[in-house]
């Protein structure tokens, strides 16, 4: 039988809602920080029987009904040769950020596989374990193009949108050379075993209206076309964009937590929708955890093709008892 | 004649919208730049000669429709004796933040005019020299607290969230404080001679579909109510919050930049809106300034109620022509 999760991506859930979390595999977990002291950030994506553990955590652990490869979308940077390295409370940082349209003509046509064949392995070897789906991803090219023009985390995006806005051939040329190799990456995924993807535009939020279907959008559609697996879009902002995340035709849209779902709902009734918690609201306490959980569920009652999970990633101080609380309050959901 | 704000505010106004931009007396003047050398950041809001010598730069140097009053919201927080100081790249830090609810219990009751008797006397000598009408202003009770609570700016708001999903009643019981001491201050602008006040609520945007009814419209509800000039509520989250932010009734909503303002428009036909051009257009060159001011009017064409503005504070990097070619575009639109 199918797992529910691919049900609810093909709006045909009958049953409660399959649960799972973004960055489920993360730092929250004493068993995850456990490995950090051990690893870096990178070793463990780079190492597939390291990733696979990673992987695998949270499932064993806490039962969620699907598992998403223990990665990170900032790998494609990497193999594209700009150097990456992760430092303690600032994030990725970017080693040679680009900064005009030259750097783009420069960087290398890869091979896929050869330089990320990694994941690939790591997916095959979490295929021969789990019994639930797995999920592959990626980053949308405009998030990534953020990550390579700032160097990393950035909170305003100056130095993008100034590029995107005044030189906006040469970022589309960027844009496209990372849809490229993105549609590629996936392609391995799936190949290695990908149950289904997310895309992940993270930094969609910083755009306007029209500026998000021309320097995002476009491109994330391509890469579902792209794709012959269920397909999620993730946007930090669809709360205002899902009407237009919906024309590129994935499988699901995953929304954050400002808007109210079931307004979305009324809005794209032919679609499976994920996510909205508020990620903060696991920072109460367990009765507000489950009143909230249970809130949320109330509100998509009977949908075909709701997915619960968060607006945004677990963030690292959350008690393991509150993700507790939250997965048996969907589970015995009736 | 009635100025053109105040009738647009009105949803009366038949010719081209009125234009002023949030922080226009800011850094991007040089004028302003010379200012901020000789005195401190926070002295320039106390000393109402130079409140009023900065309030009208813009005015005089660009010919903006309205002047809103140089100062902060945070004038407010050094009132209630917390600490206020600015630092460069830093911004405002609060000295003394709250933590817990015994530290709201402590707050002291103030005397607005007492404490803020300064910017009433900046607001009485603009009105003897403006020929535009006098925008006042202040923070929105949620975006105050967060302050409070955070001790300066913050990407996530995590310590306000947490208060506020931990110990709602002590969270409920600082927001209706800071209302009271709002409603005060914004009395004692009016009746020193503001025209229309602007409500910022900065951080409503981490807030979810039903905390930011709870947490703080309905607070900035209670300021429109109390008060007998035009109001104008600003968000970062209108994009998604509009609907909920009609219901408090203002007279105007300025709406940030993610969403199309002409859907909006469709959504909300009777109350003024303001806003949507997105700030780092500004950073473009002139033609795609002129090129997206032009597009953002036409969508809005012949609108009785739509004041020109940008979806967010101006950055302090624009070049000033830019600014200049924005208000020569609305200002020769026809």
């Amino acid at each position: 039988m199918e797992s529910i999760l691919l049900q609810a991506l093909q709006m045909k859930n009958r049953g409660r809602p399959p649960v799972w979390l973004m960055r489920q595999a993360g730092r929250y977990l004493p068993q995850f920080r456990a490995l950090r002291e051990k690893y870096g950030f990178l070793e463990m994506c780079h190492q597939p029987e390291l990733a696979v553990e990673t992987t695998l955590l949270p499932i064993q652990l806490l039962g969620f009904d699907a598992a998403i490869l223990f990665s990170d979308i900032l790998v494609i940077a990497e193999a594209l040769g700009v150097g990456l390295r992760f430092e303690k409370d600032l994030g990725p940082i970017i080693e040679r950020p680009l900064s005009q349209a030259s750097d783009v003509d420069a960087l290398p046509r890869i091979n896929v596989e050869e330089k990320l064949g990694y994941v690939a392995e790591a997916i095959r070897l979490l295929r021969g374990q789990l019994k639930v789906p797995l999920i592959g991803f990626c980053g949308a090219p405009f998030t990534l193009a953020s990550y390579l023009i700032e160097g990393g985390s950035s909170r305003d995006l100056k130095k993008t949108k100034r590029w995107m806005l005044t030189d906006p051939e040469s970022f589309h040329q960027l844009l496209r050379l990372l849809s490229e190799v993105t549609i590629a990456y996936l392609k391995m995924q799936i190949k290695a075993g990908a149950q289904a993807i997310q895309i992940f535009d993270s930094w969609a939020s910083a755009l306007a209206y029209k500026q998000f279907r021309e320097f995002s959008l476009n491109y994330m559609k391509d890469i579902v076309e792209a794709v012959n697996i269920p397909s999620i879009l993730f946007c930090r902002g669809s709360s205002v964009f899902a009407s237009q995340m919906a024309e590129a035709q994935p499988d699901a849209i995953s929304i954050d937590w400002n808007a109210d779902l079931s307004c979305i709902r009324r809005q794209l009734p032919n679609i499976a929708l994920q996510g909205n918690l508020d990620p903060d609201i696991l920072h109460a306490p367990r009765s507000v955890v489950e009143r909230e959980v249970r809130r949320l569920l109330d509100s998509m009652r009977g949908d075909p093709g709701y997915i619960f999970n968060l607006g945004h990633g677990i963030t690292p101080e959350v008690p393991v008892d509150n993700v507790k609380a939250l997965i048996e309050t969907v589970k015995s959901y009736a």
